[in-house]
């Protein structure tokens, strides 16, 4: 069973839930959305991101002859149920947002139209998938603005994100909100994406003192000379870099940058810069790791700090100041008739939902949620790309879908691109929306 | 290239600082321990995991064809490292804590003794495999004292963890810890972990009413009737599972609980407690879902909120208040010479490390953090688990880590079990290993 790709990444409720719709014939066509409740008090836009490793599970998402094996000896499910996930695949549509498309609360990123029993079994893992690489891309879009092109930025996070697949997405999912890379190696092979690195402590620690190991590391590396200065005293670190330099130049060596990884970096930025200015070497830049998020880049610039890259790690990948959003894949028709659950705090919007998005001089200025079959003016920013279980046309590589993200993120108003909280960003609800829920919502107080 | 065990799951620099080693001969024998920084401000213990997976990943990690070839054409190194990679399997040594040992900061928890370069590639995986387990562990143990063994906990995380992987490691993780199982099927057959499961609302908005699809699911899943009430309205929820239950009764099916999952939930639980009660229904429990980690857990209680089951999904498996532990794998000898980094905030402790645990009346009392080859009253906590790359005996199954990991909460003092914050629990540095710091922090400023 592949940890990764295997069918049983779902929550047990799925799998009983069928066992009643299998059993009483409820198999008739439903509609799932996936989308955010509500804007966080510490973000003004998403990012939707993941919609291509949705496609792939769904394109691959099969019962194994173990996995059936292991269902039919738990005893919960009769044989019903273990001859239809036998014959498993998924056969519905798709409609969704392209990736990197900036969204906004109750917009609908992802449509999932299928026989209720498929649309239901893939709910956890599409969700899995979904939330957190739309988490990051987000969180990745805000260090973006925040280095508003006065540095680069790399993905440094793999140590401690939760798991190796969070490793993998993240470094994809700041990729396309315009990182420059990821310190991640598997990154490459598998994505495509560049990746940067530099040195540790320990390969200082382990050699005579640092002057031995810069100039190990550069005869080694001669392409990748970036030095660690701070293992025992930053300035002292810089200067040594100077002698470094004159050493490596004579073999043809360019040492192109410092990283700095504690202590006070506004100042010690500022007095290396000045070392390595005073030494002749003002084209070594200086690169800066450790506990970096939006709110650090974006304060380490208000304090003029002269910093040409930054290493964002832990912050980032595990989004540390918002873990998680508050997403959900709800059903909003079944058999052709809308739903909607009324739970407190919690209620949906029925029925099959697109949404229209009008722009003023390049940047978006209002979105119209509305149901799939409604006209407004504006873009329609769910397409189709799925129908009957297979892709409608080849997906966009992750190259495009980054350069789709960077004029999504171009087109975001300035007042969402700060980090402090802005007035939301208007999302109307059509009339027809309102009137259908009003609709079955009076039907339901009828009935229940 | 397999994206959950792969060499190629670390960073650029383990292989450039490789590069390093190999070509300058850097190739004695190094220590590096891996130790949590700090105690933060919302926890007042940590619980180790992840032992298990990083002996797996020691044992299996090789470089395939395959990645030895992408290595090759990126240019970015010469045959001798190909070479060396081509060979690579980790025969070093690992000594470790159990894995659910309780433990606090600098205290090492796994400590691994092997030529440099091994020690060095294996770094980024294996900080992130202790970092996300141990994460979670410490935070589904402040669940477990939560709930005081007045409500079995399930994990309902896996739709919002970061990533697949870490779904199946949190379902992992918070049984440990006491869980009584969780909803991620995949983690009965890969862990043996129980799975438990109940029915989401689109099963029932998807059918005429709450009754009829009661109904349906029960007599799909008779063994497994918890009824979610939440969809419409909670109270007439509560009624209808009355009325659904006397129909039942004469199938011979019994249902066993009503899930909560919105609204205010201390006066919901006690309103839907008193209608079953007056309903006949007072074995059939409460089970509560939406929102739930320890603070809420103990919050719902001490308001009197007659809960039997609580389903901890997002916010646990995001640890939300904590979203990481500052921890560390860090280099403390080579070639027979502790070592340390003086950074600012980040400075480390030289030296190979044992830690010595005093009780007193089954409760821990005091930690000693010393050097491998002292010797203190206590029992020492860290012990062998692999010898030149081969596990030194069978590690426990995860039953018995269970059961260790409930003993170890048990020897917890009283006023560390509590969510706020309590005076520190007593780690003394030894005089030895005080002494050897202060040395070579002298042979440092006279060098560098």
């Amino acid at each position: 069973m592949n940890p990764l790709t295997s069918p049983l990444l779902t929550d047990l409720y799925q799998l009983t839930m069928l066992q009643g719709y299998i059993d009483h014939g409820i198999n008739d066509t439903a509609v799932f959305e996936f989308f955010v409740r509500d804007m966080p008090e510490s973000r003004n836009f998403f990012v939707s991101a993941g919609l291509e490793s949705v496609l792939e599970f769904l394109e691959q998402c099969r019962f194994s002859k173990e996995e059936l094996e292991y269902l039919s000896g738990t005893n919960r499910f009769n044989k019903a149920l273990i001859d239809y996930l036998e014959q498993f695949s998924f056969s519905g549509d798709v409609h969704a947002m392209p990736e990197g498309t900036i969204f906004f609360p109750n917009e609908p990123i992802i449509r999932v139209t299928a026989p209720l029993p498929e649309a239901q079994l893939i709910e956890s893992r599409i969700i899995n998938l979904l939330h957190y690489q739309s988490l990051i891309a987000t969180k990745a879009a805000r260090c973006f603005f925040a280095a508003a092109g006065r540095a680069a930025l790399i993905d440094f996070g793999l140590r401690r994100t939760h798991g190796a697949e969070a490793g993998l997405f993240a470094a994809r999912s700041t990729y396309m909100a315009g990182f420059a890379g990821t310190s991640t190696v598997l990154a490459e092979p598998l994505y495509g994406i560049p990746i940067f690195g530099t040195m540790a402590h320990s390969f200082i620690e382990a050699q005579k003192d640092e002057e031995e190991a810069f100039i190990n590391f550069a005869l080694s590396n001669p392409g990748n000379v970036t030095l660690l200065v701070d293992t025992y005293d930053t300035l002292k670190g810089a200067k040594k870099v100077i002698e470094t330099a004159v050493l490596l130049k004579k073999k043809g060596i360019k040492v192109k940058g410092v990283r700095l990884d504690s202590g006070d970096i506004t100042e010690l930025s500022k007095k290396v810069r000045k070392i390595l200015d005073d030494g002749g070497l003002e084209d070594v830049g200086i690169f800066v790791s450790g506990n970096v998020d939006e709110y650090m880049i974006q304060d380490l610039f208000a304090r003029g700090a002269p910093i040409g890259g930054f290493g964002v790690g832990t912050k980032l990948d595990t989004s540390a100041d918002l873990s998680y959003l508050d997403c959900a894949y709800k059903l909003t028709e079944y058999a052709g008739k809308p739903r909607l659950k009324k739970s407190e705090g919690k209620a949906t919007l029925p029925g099959r939902k697109q949404v229209f998005r009008q722009y003023e001089n390049n940047i978006i200025a209002k979105d119209i949620l509305t149901l799939e079959d409604d006209k407004h003016e504006g873009l329609s920013l769910l397409q189709p790309y799925m129908v009957e279980g297979k892709r409608v046309s080849e997906t966009p590589g992750l190259e495009d879908i980054r350069k789709y993200t960077g004029e999504q993120l171009k087109s975001l108003p300035p007042n969402l691109r700060k980090l402090h909280k802005a007035l939301p960003y208007p999302v109307d609800i059509s009339s027809t929306l309102a009137r259908l829920k009003e609709e079955i919502e009076k039907t339901l107080d009828t009935t229940s």
